[in-house]
């Protein structure tokens, strides 16, 4: 098993704020890490074979997207400065009937390639021609939750489930386990009950739980209310789908009562406050989400609504948002939008032992080098990475034990053929 | 005098929406450019003495940072997650007061370098040691408008505008004209009506404007509106300061008739998002502003509140912060993030021939490298630049026609000295 020694590293592991270390190393072996700690952790005679000298650079988990749709890179800057609705229906779903397979494969490689720079590591995807995902994922190496798209109120619903059905069968632990799988119902206004009741029983059939959109827009909110007398949550709880592990997007619109229901049904939130600020969605109650005990994570949502899949980005922009929003400059202080981009992500994917450096856990790690005049003099190592840093500070990026991403540049994939391949897939698109 | 041609570039010149050039040229002489306009635009025989490639690259205006304290650098991620009195009291003046002359020249080197780097041409400061300040300006090459901040209250009170006084009889017009002046009274509730009377004087003395904070707080509102029975604003506009060309920062906390008024003075308006949301001071009414026909630029306010000086990151904030505030998806479209990071911000600085790219304009201009996965495929121009793009794309910057930043090196500044002493600055003021 390959062994690789990063040395001379300031660690952020994530198990808590105080266990910050300051001259560091970290052992991995295989997909795993053996040890992280101070220098002079590392066993007599282990015998790295490749060795990582970090000076300079801080090491912590790669981010977790919780919510994105990778292929709409395809669509980045095609259509902005529009409600949802509007910018669904006028501009965004037009185009997307019109894409392809290989459309999906390269704006999911364009996809990788922005979020392997940008140190993300794992993303949770709902998308279409899901198959092309999952081969992007398993080429570039990182680790994906991958649901295919399905909404009840369209031809396509049936199919949508046979091709669910197929596609969990076929990658649920694919790619050496990085990647794992859950069903996609859109939304509680695209996927009646008796759908999801259906979408349920899938789930249940493969054991694995949904990434679903609840409530992020105000009209969703009030016109379910309108149909079914309930809020969403309140309908896909009566339904049983929070029963399942529930990866919830977005969550802007929620009642006390609402919220009591994610917390009682363990639902994992998954925040995308640029999204929601672009599309003018609303402002989801994180704070007391968080306070409550709900576990929220963070998403970039898809790029055409972003328009980047900056995780650095998102996290200052939670932080910001909710300061603002609550009136309390206390509000998400740097470490917790840490934990949402790591660890509450992992967790709210389902993945045990990714989010944290830790002994066992997979070795999926980022290196950010903190030699740049933005992240000087030295203060709050976690203030500077979620207020001062930016993507590009991300110099090495590791999954699953495999170095992916070496100072800049990313192993293995020919970044060149990848941005022409996208330009002409766009160009065909929009002509 | 010097000849440089930048060809093969797409330019956003800023003189309107529909003005971009997808294959252009731009010809600089000296400090000003020559001329703007598609391939074949140089006259016959110009004969340029350096040549740019910069195909794969965007040419627009270098951004104007209308708000900053360029030393608090010093302090970034020194204190953080704290409402702005909070902050300022048990943080940041205790701190303060133990800077010497030798930190703010290291702290403003250090500001120059991050904004050189993030592609900002032209910054508005107000500190104290100002010398120091315009001592960095001198050497970096930026353009700035100076101001020493000026506390009525204090007991350096005659001091500052002694000091002010000096100053701008010193560094007003110097650089070569890149360096003007202000006053800086520091805000309505640190400045008395009768220390504003002094200030005023003070600038018709030299024919300068007047750089102040204004109704950033609720709390600063509330306490004028009990000493004096106004608001900020109006305060300010009776005892004759708005009758200056003023550039008043922040203007978060309004009345409909403060709106009135800052339309009528043609005050300036120096909007700071990230600041105002970090601090929690509340959220400026800027599209009503712009609406009702006020200048309003950008600023980053000082490294410690935002953490860093990205003038980039300022457009996304301001863009996407007044979406979901407002409600409307269509506030602030690109574009206009775009107006107010360049024209707008030069216009309130007083500048009449920087913040576009046009014959006879001083030739203050970015190139941003376009050729990034992030920036991939492309759509709007506008909206990748201010909703996708990041500071590390900027390739080049020119300021009064010198290459300042050429492939992300900063020409003639000692990178590693400067880091080197902010550190050595740092260590010894939280010691």
């Amino acid at each position: 098993m390959s062994k690789l020694l990063i040395k001379n590293v300031t660690v952020i592991p994530m198990t808590g704020q105080d266990d910050k270390i300051t001259s560091g190393e970290i052992g991995i072996e295989g997909d795993k890490i053996s040890f992280v700690g101070p220098v002079g952790t590392a066993p007599a005679n282990w015998g790295a074979e490749e060795v990582i000298d970090a000076a300079g650079m801080v090491a912590m988990p790669g981010f977790v997207n919780t919510h994105t749709h990778a292929a709409m890179t395809l669509l980045r800057s095609y259509a902005d400065d529009l409600p949802l609705m509007e910018w669904l229906s006028t501009r965004i779903w037009p185009l997307e009937e019109r894409l392809t397979a290989d459309d999906v494969y390269w704006g999911t490689m364009l996809c990788m390639l922005e979020m392997i720079k940008s140190g993300t590591t794992t993303f949770a995807d709902m998308y279409f021609y899901m198959d092309e995902v999952a081969k992007a994922v398993e080429v570039c190496g990182v680790r994906a939750c991958l649901s295919r798209g399905m909404i009840g109120v369209a031809p396509t619903a049936q199919l949508a489930l046979e091709e669910t059905d197929e596609f969990i069968a076929k990658w649920n632990g694919a790619a050496g386990g990085r990647i794992t799988t859950m069903v996609g119902p859109h939304a509680p206004n695209t996927c009646p009950p008796e759908y999801l009741e259906k979408v349920i029983k899938l789930a249940q059939k493969h054991n694995v739980g949904a990434h679903i959109h609840l409530a992020e827009t105000k009209a969703e909110f009030d016109d379910i209310r309108k149909n079914y007398g309930k809020t969403p949550i309140e309908l896909v709880n009566d339904v049983g789908l929070l029963d399942l592990p529930v990866l919830g997007a977005h969550c802007v619109h929620l009642t006390q009562e609402d919220i009591k229901i994610l917390k009682e049904k363990s639902v994992g939130v998954a925040h995308n406050p640029e999204s929601n600020m672009k599309l003018a969605s609303g402002i989801a109650p994180i704070p007391q989400l968080l306070a409550e005990g709900v576990t929220v994570g963070l998403g970039t949502d898809g790029a055409a609504s972003n328009n980047n899949l900056d995780m650095l980005e998102e996290m200052r922009s939670a932080a910001l948002l909710h300061k603002v929003n609550s009136g309390d400059a206390k509000a998400i202080p740097a470490y917790q939008a840490l934990e949402m981009a790591t660890v509450n992500g992992a967790k709210i994917l389902g993945l045990t032992d990714v989010g944290m450096l830790k002994t066992g856990y997979k070795a999926d790690i980022i290196l950010i080098d903190f030699e740049k005049p933005h992240l000087y003099p030295k203060h709050d190592i976690y203030a500077h990475t979620v207020y001062s840093a930016q993507s590009s500070d991300i110099d090495t990026v590791i999954i699953d034990g495999r170095v992916v991403m070496k100072h800049g540049k990313v192993e293995g994939i020919d970044e060149r053929e990848i941005l022409e391949n996208v330009q002409k897939c766009a160009d065909r698109l929009v002509k």
